[in-house]
């Protein structure tokens, strides 16, 4: 049975000292969360995720979800009593505004304790995730009534949503999309087609299910162009505004997945279902990408979930399991052997993934808090800021978080030998569960394709401008800073790499767009590693202030950060020039060969 | 239903062209393996591969292996039949002396069939590759009538064999293992204990199974030094040699396992089972690391066929899967989009699996006809210069391409999309297939700490040495070559990388071994990446060769061969410094976190 520990203590760390969200509290719901509430709210998510929420995780891959004959879908026992807890505790609307029945509160603690829900369950809390993303595109798009409508049951989780994009010949190309959609007298339309890959699409959690499916009406034009953006109830709603009469829409059949099976991936089958229309006729892409948008921050956040879960039973057992003697000399003389974290090779997986977490953690929660801004101050040009950075920065802990995050879930298998190959340990779940995120809400090659493509350009290229002055801002403050050189040194030679590769990317890309697509993965993983090294040195920063104020009994907590810091900077940061090497190498090499010949 | 086409083609060019084996002719079994025979073992190897034993493929992943209550075990549907063709065309004894049975030919003829097979099926080849690592050790260390008694069945198939090492509480480190054996007043012993991770330990494939099982005589000192190597069968022979009356071993139970559910995974239990000592008292470990260094090359050999396949499967994908269009303009205009194989990211996906497989199986052959030298060659020195550099390259072999297998099997699913997450595909079997090689037979950490611990200094160094200059030797002599410059540039600059980090060794981890454990997998990782650097270095020079001398028809497959080296260059190169770079960190920060702190 896998072990978890919701790491409160880093993320307050976060919030508290790196930072500093009480400086925020002239935004809208961050006066509420005053550091008592914020740790109450921390603490209690903890609670949740590991005594209700985490039992369900092995079952839920063990057992996975059941269509029946009839075409209804059983969740793995325990999911609904744990979905139940998390609606009842308010988890689902913490960050959405009081009008429509969440609490209002920052959407970075929304975050936080996101982390600890999927880290205990990732396919269990996909449910609600889905849902969130729904709301989000409901409040963004919606009339007033269709607000009044839908949202309220959303908020609770009495009724859940998905999103409905992908079909059998068309996932990242909706512009073949074909499901469509006709205009009924009522000013309803009726949907008719099939989507695949529909998470969350059927099940047994809740009373209704919302989906936002994507259709092009009749008669629009082409491409991405004519696409239009639905609500489809699975159940139509009576008078009184509850789940009455059956809508034209089912689930088809179950999708045999590589892992996260407590998920019902489903075929959905549109057979004339009523749907209305939300947002613009014609403006669904657009609709659909603050669903996006908010789903790609959710699935970064799932990498590093699943990397932190992964991470923590692979230093337990690293602690417990007895093999060798440590290159030093014995450490455990009087056991038949040392523990296995003795061994360099054991540290260097852990290690690393522990790096990386708790850089991803940081750069989660700044996203997060970029996202606040953006949608909740009221200055013009702080908004504008924050959009900028939470634009450029969700390709990035979309597609980082989750490589890394399906890494190290191999890394960390890999401390248990042949007992991480066994399903017996869950070391396998954590690796076949975090291999989705990699793939789903736009595969990381889109993530890359994304930020080179139109993310670096947007604007004339404000956004990565601001992030290589913020960097080299804070590099250039601590100078002089002696305590400080062994992270400014590394991560300045980073942002060096960075720019230099942003600079070969303007002189070469223009006329040629196949050296961006050549670039792009290398260039996202590259702004990521300059991301976290930016956050290593700020968690360095703030270490060192709490050890220069006398940190007392905490001494060894901001020891230990400074010590996976330097770690950051000796052992991950190296990767930039590689990066950068391979940037620049173009195109040319890797289009040369005729298609036929692979 | 997943493809798979043997690269006979490219297993030629390696070994005419590039090994020109034809030279070594004076080696025992290499005169009758002309071009003629060769070129026709392999179409036979790929015929067989591709016809009979692909087919059983992902049956063998659905159904996996049942254990029934009498302790049986029964192998999925088809495998019987397919195993019986693979012995009758008398594979499992191709390099195997004549006088045990088998045809004597060279072995790296056997391993480049043996790559076809194991990209066919995995988990079925692991129970005749099991049987040659057992036929292996009983001709290294039986006495004359073990070898009349146990090899003829085992090279006929009849017979298949296993190795018994991990115990629940012991794996990498044996001499914690308690499996003990009782002298019986024939000579022989009882063997009583529990062995765990036993591949192919019970099934329905063969008369008789030939466990070969390491236990301590009672009385034997602690440690690695009180283990010996015994043979152990499930059935006793009776007066005529036939399987007789049944032995006290049985299967527990199986393990359920990430992947290679083909292959039965057993534990094993030992009940005062008769066996029969091979090699002396106590020498077991030596005589198991006979078994055990075949493995290994065996298990190195997997993670190159599960990259390959995995890369054929997603290269047909990608010409076909329609979606987006070229940045450079639509390439197939009269469709609604171009394949996928027009993007960039697709590509770099493609070209790094096939830069690393072709370069792989270069290197798998190169090292493979080392083993033929150290075995047969009547020339001292040749024989111990290839003794040499195979024992250096054997923890690279089972290391870099089992970790660069797993790798490129992730990035072939990629190619999929959602498709490739989904069972449907078989890409997922790939990736959960291929992730097993990383951890037995020692898994990849051990492997590195081998390398560095072990081989490196051996001999004062005299395998890296040879290397060195063997490499170094070619970079100077294609100097003035100005279509080689392109490649010995790059790899020049790769073997400074690889000598600066031995000479860093060499400095740091005689009075610190922790240095060399915290540098081990990025050392074993450079030098596979500087062999694989030499082997295109070696293979572009036959290339252009080849060309000068006009191809004719096959000039595109020379050209191909270019512009893959190329790729290897400017994209897969580059990490040596960042190998480099970690190497020379040291330990310090690795080993600074107190244990409990994880």
């Amino acid at each position: 049975m896998p072990i978890y520990q919701a790491p409160v203590r880093d993320t307050l760390f976060v919030l508290n000292e790196v930072l500093g969200i009480q400086r925020h509290s002239n935004l809208p719901g961050f006066a509420e969360a005053t550091p008592d509430v914020v740790e109450a709210i921390l603490s209690e998510g903890a609670r949740l995720a590991q005594e209700v929420i985490l039992p369900t995780n092995r079952k839920g891959d063990l057992e996975g979800c059941i269509r029946h004959d009839d075409a209804s879908v059983t969740t793995p026992s325990g999911f609904k009593e744990a979905y139940r807890q998390y609606c009842e505790g308010g988890w689902i609307g913490l960050s959405v505004p009081a009008e429509h029945g969440g609490q209002g509160l920052p959407y970075v603690l929304h975050n936080a304790v996101g982390e600890y829900m999927a880290g205990a369950n990732m396919a269990l809390m996909m449910y609600p995730g889905l849902t969130q993303g729904a709301i989000a595109a409901i409040i963004a798009h919606g009339s007033d009534e269709q607000k009044a409508t839908w949202l309220p049951k959303m908020v609770e989780g009495t009724w859940t949503g998905t999103m409905n994009l992908t079909e059998p010949h068309c996932g990242t190309d909706l512009g073949l999309l074909r499901t469509r959609a006709v205009p009924a007298p009522d000013g309803s339309y009726r949907i008719s087609g099939q989507k695949i890959f529909i998470s969350a699409g059927e099940h047994d959690l809740a009373e209704n299910i919302v989906h936002l499916v994507l259709a092009r009406i009749e008669g629009a034009p082409a491409g991405t162009k004519g696409i239009s953006l639905f609500i489809v109830p699975k159940f139509k709603l009576d008078a009184d505004g509850r789940p009455g009469e059956r809508n034209g829409v089912s689930c088809g059949s179950l999708e045999e997945k590589m892992g996260i099976h407590g998920n019902a991936t489903c075929v959905m089958n549109y057979d004339e279902a009523e749907g209305y229309l939300l947002g613009p006729e014609n403006g669904g892409l657009k609709a659909m990408f603050v669903m996006m948008n908010e789903a790609r921050l959710g699935v970064g956040l799932q990498g590093l979930s699943q990397s932190e879960v992964a991470y923590q039973n692979a230093a337990a057992y690293a602690r417990e399991r007895l093999q060798g003697r440590s290159l030093s000399g014995p450490k455990a003389p009087d056991k038949p052997a040392d523990p296995i974290i003795v061994h360099p090779d054991v540290r260097r997986n852990l290690m690393t993934i522990r790096a990386w977490n708790e850089a991803g953690r940081a750069f989660m929660l700044w996203t997060a808090l970029k996202s606040d801004i953006a949608r909740r101050s009221a200055d013009d040009k702080e908004r504008q800021a924050a959009e900028d950075m939470l634009g450029l920065m969700t390709p990035v802990m979309k597609g980082v978080l989750t490589d890394k995050g399906f890494e190290h879930a191999v890394m960390a298998q890999q401390v248990f030998g042949g007992h991480g190959y066994i399903e017996e340990h869950g070391m396998s779940q954590f690796v076949r569960d975090a291999r989705i995120a990699m793939i789903y809400e736009g595969a990381n090659g889109i993530q890359a394709l994304d930020l080179v493509g139109r993310k670096l350009a947007m604007n004339g290229g404000r956004a990565i401008q601001a992030f290589f002055k913020e960097v080299g801002d804070f590099c250039e403050e601590h100078r002089a800073d002696e305590g400080m050189a062994p992270f400014t040194k590394v991560l300045k030679k980073g942002l060096n790499d960075l720019q230099a590769a942003t600079l070969w990317l303007m002189q070469n890309a223009m006329q040629k767009p196949e050296n961006a697509g050549a670039a792009s993965a290398d260039y996202m993983h590259l702004t990521g590693l300059v991301a976290m090294g930016y956050m290593w040195g700020q968690m360095a920063k703030a270490a060192q202030q709490a050890l220069a104020q006398g940190a007392g009994d905490d001494a060894s907590f901001y020891e230990n950060k400074l010590i996976t810091a330097r770690y950051f900077m000796e052992r991950v940061m190296p990767e930039s020039a590689a990066h950068l090497a391979r940037i620049s190498s173009g195109a040319d090499t890797m289009m040369a060969l005729p298609a036929e010949a692979f």
